[in-house]
């Protein structure tokens, strides 16, 4: 049996641009690894009428999880909404103003009177603790559905998915849930537009009988260079799935880069700490966001060990070791700059990384020349026995820019791994 | 008179946490500057019965945005789901062909069959040109709504949005829709608890008689360090407006850093290039994180030269200049090393930034010892006239601690300009 949920954000600066709900998403995966699928998610105003109206909306759902309006402040409101849809009183919970006592303590602060509005719940609430900040939150029974409130601080929120997990296990195993995911394959692709993706992929699906009656979920997601297509396989048998993916394997070639959920930064490190090779980065245009990528990942400093943002000229001269005049006849877009920053960071920082990646291009929206307009990115990527050059022209805005330059960046590092015989796509997470 | 608005997003990876669906900020914000509020932003499965139900909901609206689900593949299904719930067949519109033929044409791109139903419409909906890819976008009136769809890739949706002002324009200007926004003011904070600013600006609108019958609009926004407080202030006199704004500055002092949208990255740049200053980064857990915030500013290579990412103790060594000794006595996380960055980075790359920041911590989830558990993190900041250093222990995963890290490094570069009588807390946007 598998568990359908909603979720329900709540937060008027979600609508008017203030914040990127980034919590639907987490929990959406959360979920999805314990065999939950999440059919909507819902950002409401910080306003009573909304919330308790996307609570009864929320029908034909065994779970709802809210995040957000559990704060302090007068526009915080969840308690209250809950409490409407469930046709009881909101009150203040002894062990809840026990909780926010202690986390307060914890921090070494005074309560506040105003903090103790975040003990205020729903009759018949069960508490949940909140390890990393201060509002706790609750779970609540209405009309044969779970309903979750969660604080909307990401942190804080991720901090209380695990008490989530054991309440729906608590509700929903007696019931026949089991907490597995459905059985899927997923299979990342790079460089290849999705229309030319979905050339490759369909007569597979075709040719295995696996479209119209005895169809299997397909689903793709682009995103810039990135395309990742997800196929359900929870109702094949075991060989045929296996068959699937050799033939999608096959089919995808040297766009695919790996198998599951994996993006291209934890591949490269992955690749990187198995033949004891480290990068370094230098980079103009991208501005640090190539090695914010790497150092995202934990333990990373095995393989990565620093970059240089060499957003001046004089940096890409002086620390980077480009000679002015190469700098001067060739601009600091240009072939030679872009091989000169992946060598020169190699030597730069300690003398020996491995690998090295430049990046130089125009992000805008100034800078741009006829010649060279704005998305002119030049990457390459130097290994003291290779160096790959690539100039691309990226469009969209400043930050589409960027990150198109960042994913290529990384790809172009991911490539020549290939090349060498070092990458894999087998699953590592 | 307002509008009111709906969004929608299409995609079953806005569900399963393979992508945080950024769209509905980004339209949420372009439409409140244009005075529309949005009610509600949904987003649900590449199902056509969840999109047709989503837009059988979206009643009480005058404007539905819908974005995604435009693309090649088989689960794109926007079209059809519009097409059903205004009643009308789908079809091949001749002008929707050329612009896909066109835009695969400016690509060098030969004409795959596939691509063609992305030129299929509801019969009697207008064309949105898609100036960065290759899906066009469509409208069309549904029971009195207009019902706008939108390709799912930011920057596509992006690049259509002065359309989508413009097809306001056409069918609200004749009801009294302005496009002016709401008169609003925003107060950005640092370092405070919400609930700590609660308790500084309550008394204010109490004293003001802003609270019960005569309430403005109150908003708090919780970011990691950060707390926005914005008020709707369309119902007050100018002079009312001025005077809570005078109040409001007052009550929060030190805490506020700006009015309006601009962010502390944004402040930083705009007070650096006033007083012709420059600032170097030097990040060894952040990683490259204050570097991509302050590249993310357009214009920023007149302030911001670059960094150096010191994620090894041998960069710290050979690039900053930080004795192996005291990196040996202190640790790489202490407050020698911290503020040896911050000199070093001055220095190391063009010998003439005049601020630096130094930011070395523990992001997790490996390398903490009970002295220096998970979260510590040091930073200083240095101008050569004074070096400024800092000890924190954040909570929360490795991203977290990375997202803290970063903001309080810029906010001790702020303090520094504030402390030596540079920065402003007035509009800049």
């Amino acid at each position: 049996m598998g568990l359908r949920a909603e979720i329900i954000c709540i937060g008027d600066e979600l609508l008017t641009g203030g914040t990127v709900e980034t919590n639907s998403a987490e929990i959406g995966r959360f979920l999805r690894r314990r065999g939950v699928a999440v059919r909507r998610a819902v950002s409401v105003a910080d306003s009573l009428a909304a919330i308790v109206g996307a609570l009864r909306e929320a029908t034909e759902v065994d779970l709802c999880v809210i995040t957000g309006g559990l704060g302090p402040t007068s526009d915080d409101l969840t308690s209250s909404a809950v409490a409407k849809a469930a046709g009881v009183d909101c009150g203040r919970l002894a062990e809840a103003v026990a909780e926010v006592e202690a986390a307060l303590a914890r921090r070494g602060h005074e309560l506040d009177p105003i903090q103790l509005r975040q003990a205020e719940v729903p009759v018949g609430a069960a508490l949940i603790l909140n390890p990393v900040g201060i509002a706790p939150g609750f779970a609540l029974e209405i009309e044969g559905r779970l309903v979750v409130a969660l604080p909307g601080v990401p942190a804080e929120m991720r901090s209380m998915l695990d008490s989530v997990a054991e309440l729906c296990a608590e509700h929903f195993v007696k019931k026949g849930w089991s907490g597995e995911p459905r059985a899927r394959q997923i299979f990342r692709c790079f460089g290849l537009r999705e229309a030319a993706i979905v050339a490759l992929v369909e007569p597979v699906f075709a040719e295995l009988g696996l479209v119209g009656e005895a169809s299997v979920g397909i689903h793709y997601r682009a995103a810039g260079p990135e395309v990742d297509l997800t196929v359900d396989v929870e109702e094949l048998e075991i060989a045929d799935a296996a068959a699937l993916e050799a033939r999608l394997r096959e089919a995808l070639g040297e766009a695919l880069y790996g198998l599951g959920e994996a993006g291209l930064a934890v591949r490269i490190a992955e690749c990187l700490k198995a033949h004891g090779l480290t990068l370094a980065t230098a980079e103009s245009c991208t501005g640090g966001r190539v090695a914010a990528a790497m150092t995202g990942i934990a333990g990373v400093s095995a393989c990565f060990h620093g970059g240089i943002v060499a957003y001046h000229n004089g940096i890409k001269e002086k620390v980077l070791g480009i000679p002015a005049e190469v700098l001067e006849t060739h601009g600091a877009v240009s072939e030679p700059v872009a091989r000169g920053m992946a060598d020169g960071v190699r030597a730069a920082l300690e003398g020996h990384a491995d690998l090295g990646v430049g990046i130089t291009g125009i992000a805008g929206p100034g800078g741009g020349s006829e010649a060279k307009p704005v998305g002119t990115v030049d990457i390459a990527v130097s290994d003291g026995e290779a160096s790959h050059y690539r100039r691309f022209l990226f469009r969209g805005d400043r930050s589409a820019i960027q990150r198109d330059a960042t994913a290529w960046a990384l790809w172009m590092v991911f490539q020549r791994l290939r090349e060498r015989g070092l990458s894999s796509v087998d699953l590592v997470d």
